[in-house]
């Protein structure tokens, strides 16, 4: 069977990296990598093995190509740069930047602080979690590939607020942390190794740009989720720790039911027993998100536990999800 | 000038090691170094140097060593058993276990989980959080050093309270995640370094024993207030983000008002611009406290970083300042 | 297509763990997991996901399974106690702890500071370094797994030892850098976190009990053999510096050549061009030796970096791979 | 008793701002910030906190400010533009750079690949290594601070050289490991965390410029030395392992003798037992250099292991020590 071809965009970013990692073992697909700006440091070559894969192509080429779809593992502003051309020559574009994910270029504005430069397109963007996106994703053209945190934050969040048993104006608190290749691979002080070994700090308090994407999936009003991101020194995995106020929740066996009722049958998404938590470990280098609890019954407190790898869940390995969805493949090809 | 003597038992811990360090450059105290079991990984010995340190002695000899003060770096099994005996021998001690934190036995026994078994010391102890209890600590035969999460803790949070400006009523989360070091030194597989490394995990959520002491301090009720310990893959240090939300704040310069009127003069507690937050280097092998906050004036909340050096502020640095205080000496001596 | 059963005793060590993983994903062979004792530290399952394996079966059961084979990551002890019984009832046994790789009793008991309790094995055992005993293996009842860093040194020293370029007389240095998790999974002080991280220390100078499987692949006399290991701050991945002073050697190009002689058509062992070496992170999870040099022709040194990861290559990854060999699948079968 | 100033330029990268650390608690001395350009990264200063220290000077203002001694913990090129100016205005000058390590011009361009712009000061300009030069260190207007490879190596070789016992011909090997802050604050790929943790590498094999200072205080030639460096994931710390073939030594005792004699008395130079090695975490922010060796009796192998903290023993301790003899201060003042 011929396997078809998918295009990758900024494929020596932590992101892309891991996307032509995971599609070299994919039954379906295979990579073809795509030029945008330079490698900014390809490792050296064995000179007994194989070529991995031949020399990058230019985005130009998709039609040549023959490219099914083309992941875009770039800054939003490549993003919305590149988007339109592939979609005119015929490529389902998935795009792991932000430039996509919000409803209109207002939003995107204020949040991303720079204007948006391909609002046409914005009407048209699937979000891509497929736990609940998952008939519309099928359809789409264009994916807007969610962000780590708030892919982790909604899985976790959003079976309370549908069920009803969130008290929303008691405020849900998300205190996430993360590794640093969330961070991208550029040179930075701020990413460099003897400023985040042995240290740990918060950063963009009460105004992270991933806040709007839990709004837009919650519906929650903004006073009524609070978000705090901190570095983690380690190179992968998120983990957030979820403060909610329940009603009418009797018993964390309840809870659980409310969690199962969403993802019995989801394969990327592991619920455990009540008590029990999920570490980064747990999720490492695969597409699962891993949820546990502990609740209070005398208070209704629920604080919970959602562990995603921010390179995988969080990025790679949800854009493939994506893909297969479009493709028609089976959702987990490639990731299990 | 003759120096007073300061017995350290537990001196291999890495509590009692870090007293034995920043007691060797205090100015009017030296330390001695008080057998209790056996020393479980001492570090070889140059041969061209002096001894560092005599031999350690035993527990017993507090009265023939002329010691006027006796740190136990030890389990609370440990403090309980040794205590007594050495305030009947006349030595003043500062306990770094939870033995004496709690005003009662039976709040002992439920957080603790075991008896305890020299009740009778319980009302004169006196908890040794100097920026709060500093006259009573002058005068104190035993010292109950605070826990490291408490320390954080409370000095975030009690300004807040004392003032009137928090919102009790909507409940307090403090997030905290703390370095391995805090877990004492000691083989065990949870944190061996494989198990440690690249991973992050929460423990202890909603029943941690450190909860006891911001309640006793605070005066918050048990369901006011929300804690999750979390495990950082670093030595040490100890970064807690706390949830608060305000009432009749206006704006952030307002609530620095409040933490300035608190800790204008403290030697040891450092507050930042309001939006400038501490991160762990800032206070790494210090005694300092540092505290800073983002404000959000719509709603009034909160969200307050507090750090400290788990093995300092939190332990043996705190330890020596209360010390400083019943010895009489400058409360800074050895610690700046 | 039926698959062969593999059962693995000690699958909760760190190089259990990782034949139990490599071996999920192998198109031939699919795991069957034998207890011994108790698994010292299990992780939470989920709820909602299917068992991934059903309960441990006891090593007694191998007939009872239809096991073909049995990897033993278990102490020496435990593998002289049960391979016995293993090779009795029928299975190939391929064992990963050091109790079969040297060849007779003495030598075992000098290096391993023991006695050997299954001597009579110790005739048929066949060290399962594929690229130099490839025809043996294939043939075997009893694989001696490797050990890691005889693996790594054996691999870049043989092809110059066989071409006879390395000057023996002037000695072949290895210093050897190892991860954490080659000292096993295990709790001990020596390997807790806070005493392994920020450190880096040497260890077993001159006296390391895998000298013994260099000395014997190679044919060098101890004293032309010097060893160092240290432990790295890290979980996985082992990097020998390997000081040669060679004879003969005109170019750089020319000692490249004598490694592709040896290595053009190995899968898993890949050359670099003179100057470029090779990092950990080029084999980390992979079951490659990567090998490069810098070499100077003034004075003939040649400066070999060879690295592996221990627990593939240097463990678990090698085991399959001598399984491959010994069940007559592909020898690359589960390891690309 | 008026301290002297003491000013330090690169007082933000990693050894200006150890500098500025030790500097302040030094008895003696005071330290004056001197910009020469924008600091890359200061942390937020407290608000109830006196400022540590008044606002950066211009390296011009020398004689305005009375400066004894100026530190230039700068990259070389600014140290051959500074280091003329600053000595015409009277000061004494420590530089950390390597910029007048070697004797002359010509061996410079050669090791450092570019001119020399200040060769009129090679000539006057002594090494800092005051184990070995101390009495030319005490008049000295102008001191190359020593590399920290090579102050690790040339404190643990010399003593064999000069006493006759390390068989030179057989060469001698330095396989050194250091940490990322050896290679200076600022943003880098290769020193980006992601890059560097879970990794290790070796880099400038058979040609650092650190060589060159290791055969000007050894008088070894070029080819007698083989050197490599590496890098570890960790923040500080230099641990060197020496291979030496020696002659005519009968024991490790006598070993050891040849060491005491030469540093019986240095205040910075320990020496442990045979077989007793030192690791990193015991010189850890300490300004010695800790000496281990085993040794072979039967093949006179000696393998040494010398470590040393790069920032302080390496690079700022040293340049203090440095200091207290020219200024005629005790040689330990603030170092210990």
């Amino acid at each position: 069977m011929n396997k078809y071809k998918a295009g990758v965009v900024g494929f020596s970013g932590y992101s892309g990296a891991e996307l032509v990692r995971l599609l070299g073992s994919h039954p379906n697909v295979e990579p073809v990598l795509l030029e945008h700006r330079q490698d900014p440091g390809g490792r050296p070559a064995p000179v007994n093995h194989p070529q991995l894969r031949r020399a990058p192509s230019s985005p130009d080429s998709v039609g040549d190509e023959g490219l099914a779809v083309v992941f875009l593992a770039t800054p939003p502003e490549v993003s919305m740069d590149l988007a339109p051309g592939l979609l005119d020559a015929g490529a389902k574009v998935i795009d792991l930047s932000g430039a996509f994910r919000l409803r209109d270029a207002a939003t995107y504005a204020r949040w991303y602080k720079q204007e948006h430069t391909a609002p046409q397109l914005l009407g048209e963007a699937v979000y891509g979690l497929p736990e609940f996106c998952r008939q519309r994703i099928r359809g789409a053209r264009l994916i807007s590939n969610p962000g780590c945190y708030p892919t982790a934050a909604n899985l976790a969040i959003q079976p309370l607020i549908a069920s009803g048993v969130a008290d929303r104006s008691a405020g849900i608190i998300c205190d996430a942390k993360s590794g640093v290749s969330g961070a991208g691979r550029k040179a930075s002080l701020k990413t460099s190794f003897c400023e985040v070994t042995d240290n740990f700090s918060a950063y963009s308090v009460l105004d992270h740009r991933h806040v709007a994407e839990v709004l837009m999936v919650s519906g929650l009003d903004e006073p009524e989720f609070t978000f705090t991101a901190h570095l983690l020194p380690i190179d992968r995995g998120i983990l957030e720790t979820i403060y909610v106020r329940t009603r009418n929740v009797k018993s964390a066996e309840q809870l659980l039911d409310i969690y199962l009722r969403q993802y019995q049958t989801e394969k990327f998404v592991r619920l455990y027993q009540p008590g029990t938590l999920p570490d980064l470990a747990a999720v490492n280098r695969t597409n699962f998100c891993d949820i546990g609890f502990k609740f209070d019954p005398a208070t209704g407190r629920a604080v919970i536990v959602s562990v995603i790898d921010n390179l995988v869940k969080g990025a790679a390995g949800q854009a493939i999800q994506n893909m297969n969805l479009i493709l028609g493949c089976e959702e987990t090809a490639g990731l299990l």
